[in-house]
């Protein structure tokens, strides 16, 4: 049985795979008195007179809402509210399964973005953080940058800066493996949607500064009219050479390829192309950018994808849980970029030197302590911002 | 300790009451294969293209949202969204405990009545119903009117229907007891909120046919232009004979008293001024219109409260865990007003004959079946009806 059949017949069974849970017991009139009416009008009274008892009384400070629109779920592109909620189920449990932080599916059924903005703001007071999740790009960047813009809870679009962190993570990892500094990793990342772009950022962030984005179009530079801004931003902020080709002229002499595009857009020949032992992270999901035996014979030193059946899986469920839970519990008011790097640096040190290798340069999703390491470091790293 | 330092207490050391829980265990790459990605791709697909497929393969048919604005929370008033937690928060505890529904407390930081209807609507795809709460009158009513002119799901007012089901299970009782048929019972309801109009209309429903309703005003009449719109068309459909002056005058010969208003609004000389052997159902929370021991001394031979430690609990518990399990079970689109009628005599039904008497005529809390039998004559009534 495959896992589609699989999911299929557990999705049946269990009708999803969450459901609420009580914390205290109702057995009696003393119970129904302190639980409900009366009692509860006293923690009502006391966040009324003192807005930040909410997270004293409620589990606000505990609870996340995975917000999504439906427009870009997995591979399978714009399902809509409905059809997408089996992912954000899934996002939840995860969330609980793996840091214990409670998260609320909500699906909306609009896909205007002000409107979402709107929407999730008013939704913000029983929440403690927002994940926004498979929202399309460049939608998704302007409901992020706003809504965290209205909101003093942290706003976290996963499809990006999760991604994002896992990437970073990995490659931290393969420059200690080489002993090449990140800045001496010459970077070609192709697709240039919203994991690609958050990519990018992030490697900016720790110090890689030699990246070419490449979309179907070819290169991204940030003189071509043809792009819309947001990926004429992404030109400019990266590709400083302003160089100008397709992939196959964008790739020539590259040491690292990041690939969150589609199947089969990286050839045996266009590995070749690149600088000698490649590292190549091919994410397209189910099926990667290139196959790891196939790339590993046309030279490939490193290889990573986004499948649990091979080496060096770039998996957010790394990164998530236990950023939340380290916002959370820090009640940061946002996720600085100094908290993904410090995410990113606590995944690459989960790896000990005498273990790290070619095939082993990111921790797998149960290694143990995972969201411990992450969200200590995020934790740490909002409590020690300067003005950041 | 009394229940107010009990619930504060409560409420510190669980963080609220609710959490969520997994139905599946994820312990390793295969559980994460199937509950998540690729696997969970496959129900996706499914609701994709049939969306009835979203009861099949998500919690869809078994989710309730309790939303409010936090504008009529308890007695506290119009606290808004973040103080109202705690009695949302109480209100899943509620349904999860008496009827194994999981519900969701939302709570929206606005009070514009479009924009509720238009946030819930969008909200709608992952929840199999819409519990509203605590919204004030008369904006409930358009909120609740509209929303469910545009959704397929139920959408009920508690405090309008769940205390106007469980007062209507009373009355029954009350004329079982006194063998007084409905339609001769003189009924004078004080408050013409959302629980006072929504009283009036299920008491129409089950056959009472001479209602008053006073409002601090005196008594509502269909041809008073100083009332809103609602409050007339309340009038109107009440008080046939179109009679004017204040509480003392309208109380004057009725046979039961049913007070949605404030302390000490009844007092012993209008219970005088009642037919004989008056029915009281004294309900403002947590101090009623007129002490039970003072209504009996004035002459009261049934008195019903809100209170927990007295006989004859008019609570709303009694109804919303069962009539949104029993609609939820047969997937109903709207509540209609047989589910709630049926729901009334369940619960009157739960008093056997031989037991009924003045200080039992309504079961408690936790009398044994209460939300079964409450669900099952609701989902009856939805099965059985005739183009309602």
């Amino acid at each position: 049985m495959n896992y589609y059949e699989a999911s299929l017949i557990m999705h049946e069974k269990y009708k999803g795979k969450m459901e609420t849970a009580s914390k205290v017991k109702v057995e009696n009139r003393d119970d129904l008195s302190t639980a409900y009416t009366p009692g509860v009008a006293e923690p009502c009274r006391k966040i009324k007179a003192n807005p930040e008892d909410v997270y004293r009384y409620t589990n606000k400070g505990n609870t996340v809402a995975v917000v999504s629109d439906g427009s870009a779920v997995l591979g399978l592109g714009n399902i809509g509210a409905a059809a997408a909620i089996p992912v954000m189920d899934g996002k939840a449990l995860l969330f609980k399964e793996f840091a214990g932080v409670d998260a609320i599916p909500i699906c909306l059924d609009t896909q205007d973005p002000t409107e979402i903005v709107r929407i999730v703001q008013t939704l913000a007071p029983t929440f403690g953080g927002i994940n926004l999740e498979d929202i399309s790009a460049p939608r998704c960047f302007e409901i992020e940058e706003k809504l965290q813009a209205l909101l003093d809870i942290p706003v976290f679009h996963d499809d990006q800066h999760g991604t994002a962190v896992v990437v970073a993570a990995a490659l931290i990892s393969c420059s200690r493996l080489t002993d090449i500094p990140l800045n001496e990793l010459p970077v070609l990342i192709n697709g240039a949607g919203a994991a690609g772009t958050a990519i990018a950022k992030m490697l900016l962030s720790i110090g890689v500064n030699d990246i070419l984005v490449c979309d179907k179009s070819g290169i991204l530079s940030g003189d071509d009219e043809t792009l819309n801004p947001a990926m004429r931003k992404l030109g400019s902020e990266t590709n400083i050479q302003n160089n100008k080709g397709s992939l196959a002229d964008g790739i020539v002499g590259r040491k690292v390829f990041i690939g969150v595009s589609g199947p089969g857009v990286l050839t045996p020949e266009l590995i070749g192309m690149m600088a000698k032992d490649p590292i190549i992270f091919a994410m397209a999901n189910p099926e990667p950018e290139i196959m790891p035996d196939e790339a590993k014979a046309a030279g490939a030193a490193i290889v990573a994808t986004g499948r649990s059946d091979y080496p060096n899986q770039i998996n957010n469920v790394l990164v998530f849980p236990g950023l939340f839970k380290g916002a959370l519990q820090v009640r940061a008011k946002r996720i600085t970029e100094k908290m993904k790097v410090a995410a990113a640096y606590a995944l690459a040190d989960l790896i000990p030197q005498d273990q790290r290798g070619a095939e082993n340069i990111i921790p797998g999703a149960f290694h143990p302590g995972v969201a411990d390491a992450v969200a200590n470091a995020v934790s740490k790293a909002w409590l020690d911002r300067m003005g950041d």
